[in-house]
């Protein structure tokens, strides 16, 4: 199942008036716009928000799969992921992304194994290995009533 | 307008059963799920197309932008983007990034300055900028009838 490498296309069309469509085999297309500090519309999905959605999807899903090798239970996880774009040396750049995690989990749950559980999942995220970004974990768990 | 730095935030939100719903202010959300080769279903936007559509998106963005800053007129640009995802020293990451670009232009257009500013819209894009993958341009410029 995961033999490397593998490969993902997606294809993006614009004219010279007009939002563009990103469109990938079998998927919904996205419609996207340059967000409203570039000159933009505000509601439309963006180059920006796109790839801050990768970060969180991937930490997320990392964590789902190691919790399931770890055979550990939990109920629910969200994760919110600020992307800082900033200039290095003129070059526009994310330069970090701050996740701040609750997991909740039942009781019962070792809640010291959950925490080390998360921080695996942002050390395996390969969107964040494949950025030169540096990555901050705020992780809270908390236990269901 | 274009004070840096500038913040991205999204949410990813999951339960320990079903797919990962991914909002942003604003924006229509994203429902996502692993990609098929890593135990997914068919049919979801995942992390790792998410990623490819940024930089599908931003490099036919950046072109906009660089193509009213210089006054030339076009009239379609259409951008395949393939990810490779490959494992470098046993960590998974994007290693490189395929660009396969069409730009339709009208008759008497400078077909030379047109390849060059497609160049120029590779090197200004803000995704592959924050990438530590390699990316390789392979651009045509059409003339249309």
């Amino acid at each position: 199942m995961q033999e490397y490498p593998h490969h993902y296309t997606v294809a993006a069309t614009v004219q010279s008036e007009g939002h563009v469509l990103l469109e990938s085999a079998a998927l919904t297309p996205i419609e996207s716009a340059p967000p409203p500090e570039f000159g933009g519309p505000e509601g439309y999905w963006s180059p920006e928000t796109l790839l801050v959605s990768a970060v969180a999807d991937c930490f997320v899903l990392s964590f789902k799969a190691i919790a399931r090798a770890s055979s550990m239970n939990w109920i629910s996880l969200h994760c919110e992921v600020e992307g800082v774009l900033d200039r290095v040396e003129r070059i526009s750049q994310f330069t970090d992304f701050n996740l701040r995690v609750t997991l909740e989990v039942p009781a019962g749950t070792d809640e010291e194994k959950a925490a080390r559980l998360l921080e695996k999942a942002e050390n395996a995220c390969l969107i964040t290995n494949s950025l030169k970004s540096a990555t901050h974990l705020n992780a809270i768990v908390t236990i269901a009533k």
